[in-house]
């Protein structure tokens, strides 16, 4: 056998001792590894989808470019079928047109500080007082009944100092960590959702308890403050050192009711200002925050294309490969997610470029409102493959789909969500990449992104194993998601191995086996 | 004896071997003590000096209130001669009244970006496209003549990618650290600032001749910017994720002439930008940059007090301790040094509060205009004690100068600055302190600061070893260098320290060792 290595899948850490041997191209990961590793446009992609196109809310005019940017962008590969496909109604657009605040009194600094996504304009540019309020029950509010009307308000969050990190910001995965993954047994019915939202755990009970109480007492004080007329609202944005992790602040729903503007202000800034307040100090504020909303388009659309196949038996069974592309709004969405975007377009175009004609067709998807819920990906599978009780015939079709939305981190291996079957099959797949640092395969669940929509239709779903890097501590929706976050080599890397996983997807004499099957042969 | 300890101090890593013996007052050593640490007022004192008062710049508004501040706040804990005490001739003072500045094209989003120390302001609000500069030699400029007009400038800097530290922000002293500066042997002649400055070391020619090359550069550079019309110069502050360490533009000499305003821009977003106009893409910005100057008093001021001594034979003789008190304009100056300020007080706030009646007169001095070459302290001892060839009869008086200005972290030694005489005094004054983290004595010099100025006319002057922390990483001149980064524990166990160490000053028998005497003895 020329072009083909046959590798044997006695792997260590395995749960099972089958013999199966599963077919390499090597002359086609060589090709590959030439295309991703030495020629890459990925980071040329990225630039365009973070600094280029800025911030990418779902619903926003900024999203929508990018959108038909990268429409463009793989037709310009020679893909087939590119397009913006509707997944269903979203919501409002919204867009930052304006940012500026600062404390004036005890004297001048401009702060750090996001409007909240989907919240509203001050009245033009606003001078005022900062009122800090003891706020333990609703009824609390009503002693501050008639004194807010222009007012700056902080509800007292009896924050303490705040706690900065021991630990390095960026890190990778240890070997020993890698080894543990590997070693993970299959875990409980119930599946991957279930599983990550911790159903019948007593202690969710009362945290659910809790967040409702809260989010019951964030209507009614809503509510007050739009009825005293509160000029601008100031809350705490979670991070450091000027890194500010953001959040929404109102419904994006054609049908929500504006809320009033309100900054989530960075820790440093914001505790400053409450320093002053709990001692007694005045603090005057000036502020200058307009937002747009956009309700000409409720529509939310998915970019997607095609390399078709060409296989007279396999082109109509399909590959697909994805991430989601809406981001948040206080940075550019690099690592949240420009990065997995740029990589699954990246894998195309190598590809493309290659010249490989897959016998099964390879579509990639670039979600929209994977941060609202899934929806981008959810919308589309219901509309294609049906829901778990009423699948479509399409659903049968669909060999895998692999999703990248775990930040810049190289990629160290993948999840097998569960599904045993696919371990050897991507143990040798990742043998080719192991110089690159790609080695674990894990029966383990990952949740909290796209792959899950597909997941939850027994579609073979998986998400790769990516390093860390600084996706916790400093990007994920925080203001300093940007391309500067960005690691070549790691793009560079993860473009490379996905495009080897689709291709040999897409060649394999089977489709990958899904769940149920293999549950016998298992522990 | 009944209220003292003798330690004999035949300790380990001691360059000689001494019997001295010195006398530890266990009894005030315990009242320090809890006063200090059971009783502090450090924090309080600190919130004043950072979030009340606000940026202590050099002439600035902020930093003459603060120094009333702390001259009443002297008064109240007892001190005697409370005062502002001119030191000469400073400059102009000058501060930031508005800070606003973002792109607007390709997409709004506000920047992080601090106004340069002594610049000026906009004419207003101003909108303008950006242009990237690329300037490698004067004669480079002649190419954008007639072309600057209302725009907002760039000079290409080459700046790659952002590199990000692998390192945690925080770091203490381990013991092997400790250990090694213990260890370490008296430094050659040529003094702390000989060995701090480098003198006589080949590669710093290069490096001055480069310097004075750009800085060349930079006056043509900023002439031409001038007389084109520029309406605002953004530069690539250090520092990431938010964090932008900050620098004077201009002169704040009174008859330097008005500088442009530039802005030192976060490393992300001068990047963003400057990948934009590399890539050929439109940028255009909108800001409104004021400034503020004050030509109302040019004269520099310490602020100083005392407690005066009460041995009729010791009580001219003078302990004294301090810190700078200016600070840069971007943060509060919290660990720089309103950390040292502010311990340095409660050292005379504890001693005051003990009852203690001293020997020898013990006086705080809280310097200005250290951050622009250590000019309050250098004009206080030169009006006080002389320059090195002309003394003034006080230098003899002065037993013992002690400086803390190396942010927020604890305490863990001292640096005996060459002079070898020390090393068994400070042993036994630390015995008491050893719980507390506080073991080493090192021969070795530290610079940069105002206990040079005493040195440099060989008056005994100190500086504390103290833990890093984040003083490098995140707040030394920095926008984060805010009341967050002082570590409460941290600033009680230093002024503790202070103040034994400043009691057993002024009690001792003799005056501190000279620097020419104990040279003899060691190797």
């Amino acid at each position: 056998m020329k072009k083909t290595l046959l590798l044997s899948l006695l792997t260590a850490g395995m749960g099972f001792s089958a013999l199966a041997q599963e077919v390499i191209d090597a002359e086609a990961v060589k090709k590959i590894r030439e295309e991703g590793l030495n020629h890459s446009q990925v980071m040329k992609t990225a630039f365009y989808l973070t600094d280029v196109a800025g911030p990418r809310l779902s619903g926003s005019p900024g999203l929508k470019k990018a959108q038909n940017w990268a429409a463009n962008e793989l037709k310009s590969y020679g893909l087939v079928n590119a397009k913006l496909e509707p997944w269903g109604k979203f919501g409002k657009g919204w867009q930052v047109n304006k940012n500026y605040a600062a404390i004036t009194v005890p004297y001048y600094h401009a702060i750090i500080a996001i409007p909240k996504a989907w919240t509203s304009s001050t009245k033009g540019a606003i001078k005022g007082d900062v009122t800090l309020l003891k706020v333990d029950t609703v009824t609390d509010l009503q002693k501050y009944k008639g004194q807010l009307a222009g007012k700056i308000v902080i509800i007292d969050n009896n924050a303490p100092a705040l706690v900065r990190s021991k630990n390095p910001d960026l890190s990778r995965y240890t070997d020993e960590e890698l080894a543990k993954m590997a070693a993970a047994t299959p875990q409980p019915a119930g599946g991957a959702r279930g599983g990550q939202r911790g159903g019948g755990n007593p202690q969710m009970a009362t945290f659910m308890a809790a967040r409702a109480k809260a989010a019951a007492m964030r209507g009614a004080i809503s509510a007050f403050f739009q009825q005293e007329n509160v000029a601008l609202i100031l809350s705490q944005g979670r991070g450091t050192d000027g890194t500010v992790f953001t959040t929404n602040g109102a419904s994006y729903a054609d049908t929500a009711k504006a809320a009033l503007p309100e900054l989530e202000t960075s820790g440093e800034d914001f505790l400053r200002i409450v320093r002053l307040l709990r001692a007694g100090q005045k603090v005057s504020m000036e502020a200058d925050v307009q937002t747009q909303f956009y309700n000409d388009d409720l529509q939310g659309y998915n970019v997607v294309a095609e390399i078709a196949g060409t296989d007279k038996k396999l082109k109509d069974q399909v590959v697909m490969l994805g991430g989601h592309f809406d981001s948040w709004h206080a940075g550019t969405g690099a690592t949240d997610n420009a990065a997995g975007s740029a990589v699954m377009m990246e894998a195309m175009r190598i590809l493309k470029t290659i010249g490989f004609k897959p016998k099964r067709t390879i579509r990639i998807a670039l979600w929209s409102s994977e941060e609202q819920g899934l929806f981008g990906s959810r919308g589309y599978v219901a509309a294609h493959f049906g829901k778990k009780d009423s699948l479509k015939a399409e659903q049968a079709k669909v060999s895998a789909y692999y999703n990248l939305d775990n930040g810049t981190g190289k990629i160290r291996g993948v999840y097998q969500q569960g599904n045993a079957g696919v371990g050897p099959i991507f143990q040798s797949w990742l043998e080719p990449f192991k110089d690159l640092g790609a080695t674990t395969v894990t029966i383990g669940n990952t949740g909290g992104t796209d792959h899950q929509s597909f997941d939850a239709v027994n579609i073979p779903g998986f998400q790769f194993i990516q390093d860390g890097m600084d996706y916790n501590t400093r990007t994920h929706h925080s203001n300093q998601d940007t391309y500067d976050r960005l690691v070549e080599d790691d793009l560079k890397q993860a473009a490379t191995i996905v495009a080897s996983f689709v291709y040999h997807t897409s060649q394999r004499a089977e489709m990958l086996p899904r769940k149920e099957a293999p549950k016998a042969g298992t522990n």
